[in-house]
C-alpha cells in the first residue's frame, strides 16, 4: 500500500533539502550523501528531503539551537562519531564559537558521564585540527 | 587517600550550587536534593556543588543555551523521564519557549528515533500541564 | 528557509498515512496521534505522514518482517515500553503469532541481556492478557 | 536443528540454578521466575538454568564482586529499575553494606552521568526502605 | 557453588552448537570464536553451546526471522558494529536478499534515528562490497 | 554566576586528583589528560580534581571494588572503548587478577548480552597484550 508521488514531487523535495544541508552541514555532509548511493539510495533520500528539508528547516528553531540540541544527543546515544564529526562542522557553520562547542561537550560531563564527554570532544578536536582552528586559541 | 576538604569550604561550595540550582531549576530540582537526604546526601551534595556550582555556573555557555543540549541528552538516553521533567522545567526558567522546547524534541526524532522523542514529549505534556501551558495556545 | 508544502499535499499525506496506522496499529497507535493533538501535533503528523504514510508502506519489507525488526530495536533500546505495547498489539495484527513474539523477546536475551528481554515480556505478558490470550495456550 | 535435551538433564540443570538463585535473590527472584511461567517459561528456564546455573556459580568471581559488577551495568543500562531492585537486594543477601551500594551508585555518576545515578540510587531508596534499612544509619 | 558438567556432555553441547553457528554465521563468526580462544574460551564455549546451540536452533523462530530481530537489535544498540558485520552476514546466509537486509536498515531510521541507521548501513555496504555484492544491482 | 575558586585552591584539588589517577590509571590516564590540554583543559582538570581527587578518593569503597563497578558500566555503556582500555589498566594496577577481568566481562554477558560483552572482552585482550599478559596463562 504504497502512496503514488509523482517523480517531480519527490525531486523538489530532494532539491529544497539539498540546498539545506548544503548550507548547514557544508562538504562532510554531501560527502554522507553521496556514499549513500550505491547501498541506500532511499536512505540517502530521506536524509535529505525528510530530515534536511521538511524537519530542519523549520522556522521554529533556529539552527544555532538545534544544532546544540544536537550536539547533545549524539554524545549521548554513543557510537555515533561519524555523526559528531559532522555535526561539529555543522555547529560552527551555524554560529557556534568553538569555545561553545567545547563548553556543550563539557556540559555533556554532568549527564553523560565522562567517557561519553571524552570521546565527543575528541571528535571536535580532530575537526577543529582539519579546520585549522588547532593549534589555536581556545579561551577556557 | 582523601583531600582534607575544609568543612567550611565544602559548605560554601553547597551554598553557592543551590543558590544556582534554585535559580534554574526552582521546586523541581530542590525536591530533589530533599529525597536523597537520607539515601545518599553525598550524590545530593554533588549534584549542587558541583554539577551546579562548579560545571553549569560557568560564562562559556548560557542557561538556555545548556538546556538545549540537556533536552538532546536526556530524550537520547532513554529512561531518563524523572530528570526531562525537571529540566523542560528548568528550560521555561532559563526563557525557553513552550514552543522552542516542543520544537526541540521534534527535532530529536531525526536523530533519536520516534520512540524517544515521543516519550520525551509526553513527559513536556505532563509538565505544560502542571503549569497551567496546557490547554492553551501552543502556536504551530 | 521553509519548503512551501501545498495543505492539500499535506492532507494527502497524512491521510495516507492514517490509513496504514490503522491497518497495522488499530486503536493503541491511534490513541497515540490523539493524545499529540494539544502538545505536538506536527510530531502526530510525522508520525503518521512520514514514519507510516512514507515509509512504513514501502513494499521492499513486508509489515511482519518490519515488525520482527522492530521488536529487537524496542528491546534494546530500553525505556520504550510504551511503544512495544503498540508494537506487539501491530505484530499481532500482522500475522506473527503469540509464539512468535514471544520466543523473538527470548532471542532478544543472547544479544540485548536478561534484564531488556525481561522487561520486553513483561509488556508482551500485559498486551496478551489485555487481548484475552492469556491466560490461554502459549505453546512451548 | 534442535538439540535433544533429556529433560532429567534439562530438569537438573533447573534444580541447581534454582538453588544458586534463591541463594543470591531470595524472594524478590523467585517472584520473576513465577511470574513469568504464563507468558515464557522458556525465558524463565533460562534464567535459571543458565544465568545462575551455568554462569553466576562460576568460582572464578565470588557473588560480592558479581553484584558490583552488575550494579554498574544496570544502572548504565537505563531502564532496568526492576532489575536494580532485585539485584540491590541481591547485593544486601551477598555481603555488601547499605554504604558500599550507595558508594557503588555514587561512583557511577561520574561513568553514567547524574540522571542515571539519581534513578538507581531512588531504587536504593526503596529497596532499603522495604528491608527497614531506611530511616536508618547509613554513615557517609 | 557448580555444577558437575561431565566433560562429553559440555563437549557435544559445543559440537552441536558449532554446527548451528556454522550453517549460520559461516567464516566471520567462526574466527570470533577462534579469536576468543587466548583471553576467554569461556566466552567462546557460551557463544557456541549456548546462544547457538541451545538459543538460536530452537525451532519457534526461523533463522530468517531471527536475523531481523538481531539486525534491529544490533542498530538499536550502537557500537557493535563488528557484531553488524557478521550477522549482515549471516541475514544473507539464511536467506534475507540485500535488498530486505537495507529496508530493515531504513526501517531503523524511524525507531532508532537517522545516526544509528547510517552506521549500519555502512556496515552492510562493507559486508555487500565484500561479497562482491556492490557494485551491482540494489533495486530500490 | 561564577564561584570565584582561588587558583591556589584550584591548584590544590587538581595536584591532588593527578596523585590519585597516577596511582590508579598510570600511563595510559595520563596520557588521556595531555591529550584534553589543547582542545578543552577544563574537561581535563575536571577529570583530575573532581573524578579522581574528589570521588574516586573516597574510601567508602576501595580501588578494587570501584573498577569492578567500572567494567559493567563501560561495557554496558557501549561505544566506550578507549575507556575500558583505561579502566583494565586500572583494574590491574589496582589488584584484580586477568582471570577476574576477563570473568566479570564474561559475567556482563548475562546482562548486557554477547555482543557488548564480547567488544569489552577483546579489549582486554589488546590490554593483556600489550602488557605482555597475553600469550600466557589464563586459567579457566
Amino acid at each position: 500500500m504504497s502512496i503514488n508521488n509523482s517523480a517531480k514531487d519527490r525531486q523538489e523535495r530532494f532539491d529544497h533539502g539539498m540546498a539545506v544541508l548544503s548550507s548547514i552541514d557544508g562538504e562532510s555532509g554531501e560527502k554522507v550523501i553521496d556514499s549513500l548511493a550505491d547501498i541506500s539510495p532511499e536512505l540517502g533520500h530521506q536524509v535529505v528531503a525528510w530530515a534536511f528539508g521538511e524537519m530542519y528547516s523549520r522556522p521554529q528553531l533556529a539552527p544555532r539551537d538545534r544544532q546544540l540540541v544536537t550536539l547533545g544527543m549524539l554524545t549521548a546515544l554513543g557510537g555515533c562519531e561519524p555523526q559528531l564529526d559532522v555535526h561539529i562542522n555543522a555547529a560552527l557553520n551555524v554560529g557556534l564559537t568553538p569555545d561553545e562547542i567545547v563548553e556543550a561537550l563539557l556540559h555533556a560531563a554532568v549527564y553523560c558521564g565522562m567517557p561519553k564527554a571524552l570521546n565527543a570532544t575528541f571528535v571536535a578536536k580532530r575537526v577543529f585540527t582539519d579546520r585549522g582552528l588547532l593549534p589555536g586559541d581556545l579561551g577556557q
